[in-house]
């Protein structure tokens, strides 16, 4: 039956019966039965409870009708066991970030069948799981930029002072710290591929704060190194980058047989951009989602005409709000299904 | 003496004999002396203060050396007399924001000599002080679709909740406000004119938070009406959207002699999306201005090499951050004047 996923066929630019829909954040604070299960636990305890991971992971899929499930995690959990004390308060804290070459140096390499068993388990009772639902499960990772900026910036920034500086005044120290987390991310990454992940998506939700000449020089080794590392037969990479209106030729350059598209360029340029031989994934605007659901039919069928029939995965631009009301993300998948389907050349 | 300054030549695409530079907030946090202005009054009572405003005005020009000056005052100042109270904590609030088309009916049309008498007064002086500098003096306002940000959210936002909701889901209310506000724009503007701006900056900080299509619906029909209104001889419009790599041509479509480009598009790219017959301004990433000397210089380099040689004012991207050392804004300056003569077609 894989063969046969919406979804995959989609991340392959093969030819599809409609637009396949998943969404960033799906497993999240706007569906009732995400605040039931997290009311119990710390955000932390529910990462490291695979039991609890799988439930999440699998509401979207029995609620919501969507065509792909997508692992639920944090991208920080690889951090901890490399060495860094994470916090939640809401928002991720390292209080301790990393300031030197000696901080960088004692960072070490995770082993990720012993440092984060949890997802690993998570992803093999999914995969059971899936299997009557007929969904293939996606497998992720931060971008190791994406990382990095929190290890240094110690939790989510403004303007990226600390780690700008970094990078422009201690580009060795930048250097050696991407290094060891490329390297991690890449042992993530392919430990969950031989637990089952069918696709994977590599998050870097803060490539798009850079110029497009620092994104070449100080993040896009990187990403290509990664994708390079993990391709795999038959399991898809998604490559998306925040923010990134002004540097898709260079993340379709990082590599990645779909890019993301934020929702603040129209997914028609952006695949022009994009160049052939890739997929595009995206783009509405997240808060779109609060409109009036007339309005977010208006929108989704404006993106399935630019997007074109072959080679397009529906999604938002970035994560679902919590303030989602969650008959109009139904409303969305019903949409992007009827339009899909509807406005294919058949 | 008019039409020899370098600054307003190479906004009107002239030939100039080095790139201009200016950078937004350059009277600001990191000059010392603005501080010492500062500490003694609050933030509105110096916006209320042409004395002040045009001491802090000045002092980029004598410590910088930098090809324009601008205007010290608050994109804000003119929703006060609108009918809003406007606090600053440090960052803008109205305690009191639109939600109704009753909020939206009770706020009046602003009479710029009489409501902001001291922004004409401003200028006036400014203009007095200008001429043994040599330097001409750039008005300002908030684009329309900015200022009703701050009047629906009631401060700056996260990710602009309450105003997408309103455009979306009370497009009616909302495009009142905007009317309003765009006719308030213009008259302030053309005042600014009239006492002796010799160029308009329209500041559109939030314009680049939306997709491409809800741009142009909900925002370029004011931005062009306000640029068309004030169009005057001699006076070039510069049109700044933050975030805006992903609707150049949109940006460009709304008007202005001279389109801001955000740093996280190649100035190349940027000009080639916005077309023929217009300047660009911009774009280094204003927190490379923390990065060692020798890398701001060498980023000044393939600016300036990028942007071309006619129709090129040099900025940063976004404004000034606080933290920014003195002697690099001096040394920017003076990369720019070199690179701009020597990488000069002569």
């Amino acid at each position: 039956m894989t063969t046969d996923y919406r979804f995959l066929k989609a991340c392959n630019s093969e030819p599809v019966d409609t637009t396949p829909v998943w969404m960033m954040r799906q497993a999240g604070r706007f569906l009732p039965e995400y605040r039931a299960v997290r009311s119990k636990v710390s955000f932390l305890e529910m990462c490291h409870t695979p039991a609890l991971c799988t439930e999440v992971t699998l509401q979207p899929i029995d609620i919501l009708g969507v065509d792909a499930a997508i692992l639920f995690s944090d991208i920080l959990v690889i951090i901890e066991p490399m060495g860094m004390k994470l916090d939640f308060n809401p928002s991720p804290v390292f209080e301790d970030p990393i300031k030197t070459q000696a901080d960088a140096d004692a960072l070490r390499v995770i082993k990720p069948e012993e440092d984060v068993p949890y997802v690993m388990e998570t992803i093999k009772m999914l995969r059971r799981e899936l299997v009557s639902r007929n969904v293939p499960l996606i497998g992720f990772s931060g971008a190791p930029f994406t990382l990095v900026s929190y290890m240094v910036e110690g939790g989510t920034s403004k303007n990226f002072m600390k780690l700008k500086n970094m990078m422009w005044g201690a580009p060795q120290l930048y250097r050696s710290l991407m290094e060891k987390v490329t390297e991690c991310v890449i042992l993530y990454l392919k430990a969950q591929v031989e637990a089952g992940a069918q696709a994977l998506q590599i998050f870097d939700t803060w490539g798009g704060i850079l110029s497009p000449a620092d994104y070449l020089n100080y993040v896009l080794p990187y990403t290509m190194r990664v994708i390079k590392a993990v391709q795999t037969p038959g399991v898809p990479v998604i490559n998306f980058v925040g923010n990134s209106q002004g540097i898709m030729p260079l993340v379709a350059q990082a590599g990645g047989d779909v890019i993301g598209v934020d929702w603040r360029i129209d997914i028609a340029e952006a695949r022009r951009q994009v160049g052939k031989g890739k997929a595009v994934q995206g783009n509405l605007d997240p808060l779109a989602l609060l409109a009036p659901i007339p309005e977010i039919d208006k929108k989704v069928k404006e993106i399935i005409v630019a997007a074109g029939d072959t080679g397009h995965v529906f999604n938002l631009g970035h994560g679902i709000v919590p303030e989602t009301p969650v008959d109009h993300v139904k409303a969305l998948v019903e949409s992007v299904h009827r339009h899909g389907e509807s406005h294919r050349v058949k």
